[in-house]
């Protein structure tokens, strides 16, 4: 085996560390699947005198275009996260004809349009499949495996820091701010853990999978967002005395001529949906096409050793191409333009609770509040006293948002309303 | 789009008719893929007379040769099922030029490195997604996505008819006489169930995904099988007192230098195991490899347009490469050479159900068996009259198949002992 494949490293942290591992404990098997050996020739850190575990014997450089313009180096792997710089250092490496893999969801969110026409144009691959799921194969199976559907729905758990607080809330009875200190104790957030529990995260990662399952540019911007820092342990309750559990959800649906949508909400999932099994910081994406029907694939959405399965998988693939001589087959698979339907559109049922005057009538008000606006409620349940007032609980049928968002409007200025506690979309099976 | 790619379909059965809809509904979306356009020109059948839905259109023949000699047929697709003349059709139009993609887990499961042999030789690819789990995506996520893993386990729910018999005897209570009865009026179980209810469908695709997760050749014949045809609803009512669902798995462990060993037989499973959830006809394999730790794939493991997905994505994956001018770049993937692990060596822990003689001091004489052949138990029961009988359930700790064996061969001779009714391994968290 002559060929020898050289990688040069762009961040060393959690998944940079991975990757050095998972090359490095598999090496051999690594090499004969490849028909070349893998090594990892430079790093790029911020700091070379410092001492690293796993890069005992890899050349550091605090300079990336040590990396970038090395011409020894075949594939380039952007590990920094953020848009800035880690976008100009692949798109730098590809025009040194250099093929890139790259963990970062906010670039490929976002600029992951300009990654692939410099891509093409320089004739070198660009792949991605750590930027959503972790480890977990998703990017490869829509674009290869399931390539023959047409892809009609999408709903990813894609977050881990939310997935792990809603799993604590459900199964400890916990409230938010308590259960968001113990995943920060464990490491599963982060101080400022707006990113993930605002849906900002999942949000770049629901533009990333929209794109590739309908074939059609999402850009970030579009996708509507919503988080769970509203979630109250009573939402909780009440999911779980209806059936549900609650899930926050990169969801990208096609509505047809009206176009397709996406969005990051928390939803309430029927129990017996394959989604509401999956708990803790695991990850997994449900999927829907026209010929497949259902399918899901789970594991693991971070962490060092996962992550790095996913950016190994690309290196190696960018790797047999260049053993075997053969350009990148697949690149960008964008090639039709789906108008995007507004989120006042959509459709879905609805739970919704309410904090009312505790007086007679007041179901009636209410349920002729939603009726005004056309939207036919399931059930309506007056449930308890909080304080002075009673809490009420709707679900509605499936209807338009617009319309939703008409009745809670007047709702919200009934003179027996106190306050609109929570909103959730209820997904059916 | 000047490229047109023509296929030869053997085989107008369900599959067939499924591959034929989605290369159809799905055409202009799959040619913007390709980059060409799929057409199918001509479909094996028995009777060239017979009117068949969706092959309205299409050239019929019952000669073989009319497709695998035509010189315009780019990919031959073989739905015929059976090991012949399926493999000896595959052979023949690899040697004359033609890239194959199949659905037959027989002609895999036992002849595949053939096929393989063959497809190098001529320089055409051999793709069979389908053969294994329906239209959920496993050989590519195995051969390329998870490939920078070494798999230490996987385990599969392959056989939908013994997944949903299994369910419906868990849910409803059905003994298994009448839940075959209900399965084969609802079409899931043929009129002679033996391959599926006996294991063999599933040990098939074990040896297929074994084979390809160990890189090493697994032979049917190493698998050992044991059915579902010996499951009582005792045995389901104890595995749901204790926390566990009854699956038939197809499981391929690695046990190190002992080598690997590759069985399928049913399983008690802890609820909160992915795969427990994974109920009626729908299919899952999950695995647990170095980098990736746990992941499952789940969906469809059979139906007309689910399998269509897999073999259509295959069809695709060859006809990029033909527009691309580019060779298979991943063939065979059994470049080890693994011992296999003996069933007598691997290591479960095991419920062990019985009916003995209902008189004092038979617990003491059956804890006392288990013990004389090292077999530790982790708890033992003796839960209720049968008939003259009464009926004790032990659960042992993790121990050596063979140590188990030897334990039953006692139990066998004990004049209190009745009879071993069941004995299933117990998987645990």
């Amino acid at each position: 085996m002559a060929k020898e494949i050289k990688i040069g490293l762009l961040g060393s942290g959690t998944v940079g560390t991975g990757v050095v591992r998972v090359l490095r404990e598999n090496a051999e098997d690594i090499s004969k699947k490849v028909g070349a050996e893998l090594s990892i020739k430079k790093v790029l850190v911020r700091d070379t005198s410092k001492k690293r575990a796993y890069l005992e014997d890899v050349q550091l450089t605090d300079d990336a275009q040590d990396i970038i313009a090395d011409p020894e180096i075949d594939i380039v792997v952007e590990l920094l996260g953020g848009l800035h710089p880690a976008f100009e250092y692949m798109l730098a490496a590809m025009q040194n004809g250099k093929h890139v893999v790259t963990a970062n969801k906010d670039v490929v969110a976002q600029l992951g349009h300009e990654l692939f026409d410099a891509a093409e144009q320089h004739g070198v691959e660009f792949k991605f499949e750590a930027s959503v799921g972790g480890g977990i194969p998703i990017i490869t199976p829509l674009k290869e495996c399931l390539t023959g559907n047409r892809i009609t729905e999408i709903m990813g758990i894609v977050n881990g820091t939310t997935n792990y607080m809603l799993t604590r809330m459900t199964e400890d009875g916990s409230d938010y701010d308590s259960v968001l200190k113990e995943a920060q104790a464990k490491g599963y957030a982060e101080a400022n853990p707006a990113a993930d529990v605002e849906g900002l995260d999942a949000a770049r990662k629901a533009a990333i999978l929209a794109s590739i399952s309908f074939n059609s540019r999402i850009a970030l911007e579009q996708v509507s967002v919503e988080g769970i820092t509203n979630i109250e342990p009573a939402d909780i309750n009440y999911a779980n005395e209806l059936g549900y559990v609650i899930k926050l959800l990169a969801v990208a649906k096609d509505y047809g001529e009206k176009g397709v949508n996406v969005r990051v909400h928390p939803v309430f999932l029927p129990t017996s949906h394959p989604l509401a099994a999956v708990k803790d910081v695991f990850n997994a994406i449900f999927l829907r096409g026209n010929a497949i029907g259902d399918a899901m694939f789970y594991g693991r959405g971070a962490g060092s050793l996962p992550t790095a399965s996913a950016v190994v998988a690309d290196i190696i693939g960018e790797a047999r191409n260049i053993v075997s001589k053969v350009p990148a087959v697949i690149g960008c698979t964008c090639y039709n333009h789906r108008k995007f339907c507004p989120l006042e559109e959509t459709e879905s049922s609805y739970y919704v609770r309410l904090h009312v005057d505790d007086e007679p009538g007041v179901l009636g008000a209410i349920a002729s509040a939603f009726g005004e606006s056309g939207v036919s409620l399931k059930s309506v349940i007056q449930t308890r006293k909080v304080g002075d007032h009673a809490e009420i609980v709707a679900v509605t049928h499936i209807v338009q948002h617009k319309h939703l968002q008409e009745a809670a409007d007047i709702l919200q200025k009934l003179p027996v309303v106190d306050s609109i506690r929570s909103i959730i979309r209820v997904e059916e099976d």
